[in-house]
C-alpha cells in the first residue's frame, strides 16, 4: 500500500536512463493513479513493449516474408483480423489496482495473469467498502436475468444506499473489536483477546475494498477488456475496463485502433443469419426472411441491432 | 443446485456400462456430499483415469525402455521423485463445491484448473454463513503472521459468534429488502422496487456460501493439496483440502502413496542446511554448527523440526 | 506404444460398470485407431462428460433462473453464442496420436492441454516418416504466402517424392549406424560404439512420426478444431482435426452443433464491413459502397466472400 | 531476424528516458547475443521489473506485516524458501534465441511462456544445422536410460559427425531443389515447379536451427532453469539455461541468490530418507540404516550424494 509521501516521490522522480523500448504514449500515466468507483483507482506500475515490438516478434515469425509487404500499421491489422494472437503476448502490463472484492471475484477469472493480492490473513483491512451513487441504483431488469434497468427514484436510491452503508459501518464495528488492535499491535481493551486476522475478517462485505498487483500480456489483456467493457459487464467492474482501455490506446494506439475496429465493433454473424444477410442482400425482404430463418426471436432482435435496424 | 431428490436419484441410480477404465476405489464416492463446515461440502462428480492412466502416460514417454523394468507402484513412485509430472496430469477430478467466499477466494488462486460458480447477478443466494465452531476461535498467533494462537475460552468465543452471527443475519435482511422478490419473482412489497441482484448482493459477508463445480488433472490437484492441507493454511480450506486427500488416495492409491512419501511428508533442505547435515553427519555437534552456519534463527529452528530434534 | 496385442484386447473387452456419465456416441470410438496421412492415427482412450455436462455447469453458474426456460440443446446454443465458454471447459477427452514431427510442432502450440510424448532421448524411434500422397504435392501459393496452390504434374510429384524418401532412408540408416542396437539392447557391431540416443536421433528428419498423449478440455479443444480444421491451416494437421472432429460430434451432438453453428460457419465482420453492409442493406449498391470504403482491396474480396458473392 | 546492420544499431543506440524501474545489471545484456553451440545464440530483448519489483509486490500481498520486519534480500530469500511464488511472476523477461529444433521441442513444452517462433511455411530456413563438438559425441549412458556416458575417441566422434554433416547438407539440397527459389521469389530453374514451403522442409532434420522469440515471467523461468540447467538435461538445452542463468544473476541478484541456495544447490528428503537421516543423527551407522530402510537401491545411491557420502 503506497502512501501518499511514496506516490508523490515515483511521480516527480526524474526519468532514468535505459536502452530498452520506451513507448512514449504511456510514459505520463506511469503511478498515477485514475480514480474510479468511490475509493478505487487503477494505476500503471509498469508495462513492456510498444507497438513495434508487436511487429517485431511478427516478422521473427513469418521471416523476410513480411517486410516491406505491409507498413506497421497495417502488418498489426492484419494479425488482429487473422486472429494471429501470439505476436500481442509479447506486450506486457503491470497495474496496481483497488477494486471492491465482488470486482476482484470477477476480474480473478482471467485466469492468464499474474497476481498480488493485498492478504487479510496477514494484514488489517481499512474502512473502505463500496457504496453506488444513487444514479447507479437501478431495479432488476425484466429483459436480461443478470443485468439492470431503469434506475430507482432519489428517495428509493437513498433508501438502498442507507441500508448498505449502515450494515457495512456495523460489520467494520465487529471487525474492529475482534482485532482489538490500536494498529501497533498492542489491544484498544487489554483484558479482550485479539481475534486471529483471517477470522475476524469474514463478516465484512463484498463491498469492502482489496488491492493487487495484476500483469498481464497485451493479448490476454484485450480479451479482458473484450469481456468486461461489454454493455453486459456489471458497470462497477466496466469502469475499470474502460479506464484501462484509455490507457492501452495511448501505449499502443495502433493495437488498439485494430482491436476497436475488428473486434470491440466488430458483430459476430452465424451461420444462419449470414444465409439471412445475403438473401436480403439478394433482394428480399428483411421481415419474411426472419420469419423464415430458424432464428430464435432473440436472435432476430440481435441481428437486427448488428445490422443497424 | 442439485435438490434432495435430483441427489437421492444420482446415489441410487444402478450403474450402466462403459468401455473407459473404470477406478473401482472412487465409485462408491460419485455423488455422495462430504458435510464440511457449517453448511459446506465437496462431493465428487466424475472423474477420468487411474493409477494405470499415469503409467500408460509414461510408457508412451519412455517407450520400451521402461517397460519390465519397473512395475506400475514402482514407476508411479520414480516419476513422483523424480518430478516427471506431466504423467499424472493424464488423471482428472471433478468437483461440485459448497464454500464460503473467503475460502473460495484463496482457492481460485489455483489457475490451472476449470471453474463454473453460482452467480449471485443471476440468482438469489440462501440464506447460508459460515460462524466456526466455538472452538476454532482462536487469537491471532504470535509466531506467525497469518495463523491462529490458543481458542478463545468460551464465553469469549461465544461472543464473537453472536456478533459474527448477527451482522450476517441483518446483512440477509437488506439483501431480502432489496430483493423484494418472494421467490417466485413477484415482489413481497408490490409498491417498492426490486433492486437488481448484482446490485443487492453487495453487502453480504465473505463468510456467505457460494458453490462451484471445479474440474483439475491430477498433478494440479497435488500440487493444491500440497499447499492448501498445510498446516500453514487457513483452517477452513484445510478441511476441503484433507476430505479430498482422502478421495484421492481412494481413486489413485499408488500416486497418493507417493505423493505422501515424497512431497507431503518430505522435507527440502537449502544449500547450507545441507551443508550442517553433512558436518553433523561426519561427526561434528548440531549445536555448534548451527550457530556456526549462516541460517538465521527461524531456520535453525525449522531444521531442528526436520531432523526430529 | 501399445502393440497389436494390447490394441485387440481393448477393443474386445466386454463393458464394465460405472456410476458415472456416459456418453453412448463415443463408447465406440474407444481404443479404434482412426488412420492419418501414411502411418499415423488418432484414437480416443478416455472421456469424461457429455452435453448434459456442459448444460449442468452452466445451471451452476446461472442457478433456477435458467431452469425451464431453455431446454438444455437451447442452452448450449446460447452459450456457444455468447462465449459463455466456461461449461465447456466441464468435457474432458484423451486421445493417443501418431503424427509427422512437424505436426507436433504446430500442434504443440495450443498450451492449455497436457501432454505425453514419445521420447528420443529415451527410445528407439521407427523407421516411419510422412511421404505425402502425389496429389499433395503442390507448388507454392502465390497468392497466401503460407499456403499452397496446384497440385504438381504426376512427373513433378514423384520426383519430390523420391527425393524426399531417399534421404530419411538414408537419415535412418545414420541413425541405425549410430545407435548400433540390436534391438535388445547389444550392439550389432560389437567393435563399434553405441553412441547415445538423444545424439543419434538428431539428423531425422521433421516428417518422422512420434507419438503421444493429448488431453484437453472441450473449449480448448474447439478453439484447437476451429484453428486447424480451416482451410488455411497446413493440410497435415488438418486431416487431424477433421478426424477428431467427427468423433466429437458423436460425443456430444448439440455442443457441435453449436459449434459449427456459431464458429465454423459463422463469420466476422469488422466495424467497416458491417457498416457497408447496412448501407448495401438500405439499398446502395456494393460495388460503389466497397470503393468509398476503408477496406483494404483483401478486405473487400474477403467480404464478398462472406456474402457469397 | 536481425541483419548484423540492425543488430548493430540497437548495441550502439544512445540510452533514451524512461520513468520505469531500471535494473543497471541487465542494461549492458541488452541486445547482444551471446553464441551458444556452432550457430545458436541467446540475447536479452527486453525486461520488467528488478529485485525491488518482487518486493514491491509481496509487501502488497503481506502489507504493513512484513514492513520493517525484513530487509528486501531477506524477504525474497523467505519468498523463495516458502515457496511464495507469485511475487516472482512480477518481473518478466523477452529473449530471442536461436536454437536447434530438437533443444525447440524440449523448451516448448514449458507452457507458461509466449512465443514466436520464424515459420517455415511462410519463410525459408537457413543452411544452418547443429553438429555436435567431437568432445561431445558420446556414448549412451549404462546407468541412465536418458542420458550419455564417456565421449567417443577422436576418430569415432569424427565418423559420426561426417555422418551428421553429409545427411543435413544432402536434406538441404532436396531443400533448395524443391523451393527452386534465387532468393528473391524467382525460379532458379525456369522450368521446373517450386513446392510449397510447408512441404519443401518436412525432410530437414531437427538439428536445424529455427528460432524465436521467447518471454516469461520470473518464477516460471527460474522453474524452467531448474529443470534445464540440471546435470540430467540433454547438454545442448543445458547451455542455453546456464547462459540465460548467468543473465538472470546479473539482473535480480538477490532473487537469483535465493533460487541458487534455496533450490538449485537444496535437496529433498523423502518420508524415508528423513527417517535415515534423522536416526544417523541420532547415533546410528548409516549403512545398516539404508540396508534396513524401504529405499530401492538407487534411492540409497542418490541419498548418500544429497549427504556427501
Amino acid at each position: 500500500m503506497s502512501n501518499d509521501a511514496e506516490l508523490h516521490e515515483l511521480l516527480t522522480a526524474p526519468p532514468v536512463e535505459t536502452r530498452r523500448p520506451v513507448a512514449p504514449g504511456i510514459e505520463p500515466h506511469l503511478y498515477r493513479p485514475v480514480p474510479l468507483l468511490d475509493h478505487g483507482f487503477v494505476r500503471v506500475v509498469d508495462y513492456m513493449g510498444d507497438d513495434a515490438a508487436i511487429v517485431q516478434a511478427a516478422r521473427v515469425s513469418y521471416g523476410r516474408g513480411t517486410r516491406g509487404r505491409l507498413d506497421d500499421r497495417g502488418l498489426i491489422r492484419y494479425l488482429m483480423r487473422h486472429r494471429h494472437t501470439t505476436p500481442f503476448e509479447m506486450c506486457e502490463l503491470k497495474l496496481h489496482v483497488k477494486l471492491p472484492i465482488f470486482v476482484a471475484r470477477q476480474w480473478i477469472r482471467h485466469r492468464m495473469a499474474n497476481v498480488n493480492e493485498y492478504s487479510a490473513r496477514y494484514s488489517i483491512l481499512d474502512r473502505e467498502f463500496y457504496v453506488p451513487r444513487p444514479e447507479d441504483v437501478a431495479v432488476q431488469s425484466a429483459s436480461n436475468k443478470q443485468g439492470r434497468g431503469h434506475a430507482l427514484d432519489d428517495a428509493g436510491a437513498l433508501r438502498v444506499l442507507d441500508l448498505l452503508r449502515g450494515d457495512a459501518l456495523r460489520a467494520y464495528e465487529t471487525y474492529e473489536a475482534l482485532l482489538n488492535d490500536d494498529g501497533t499491535g498492542a489491544p484498544v481493551a487489554p483484558e479482550s483477546p485479539q481475534v486471529a486476522r483471517e477470522l475476524a475478517r469474514i463478516g465484512l462485505g463484498v463491498n469492502y475494498y482489496t488491492q493487487w498487483y495484476w500483469k498481464i500480456d497485451l493479448h490476454n489483456l484485450l480479451h479482458f477488456l473484450s469481456l468486461r467493457a461489454h454493455p453486459h459487464a456489471q458497470r462497477e467492474i466496466r469502469v475499470y475496463a474502460e479506464a484501462i482501455g484509455s490507457i492501452v490506446a495511448d501505449w499502443v494506439p495502433a493495437a488498439w485502433e485494430a482491436f476497436v475496429d475488428y473486434r470491440m465493433e466488430a458483430a459476430a454473424l452465424s451461420r444462419a443469419e449470414l444465409a439471412v444477410v445475403r438473401a436480403a442482400l439478394a433482394g428480399a425482404d428483411l421481415g419474411p426472411l426472419l420469419e423464415g430463418s430458424s432464428l430464435s426471436p432473440r436472435e432476430r432482435r440481435e441481428l437486427l441491432t448488428k445490422l443497424g435496424r
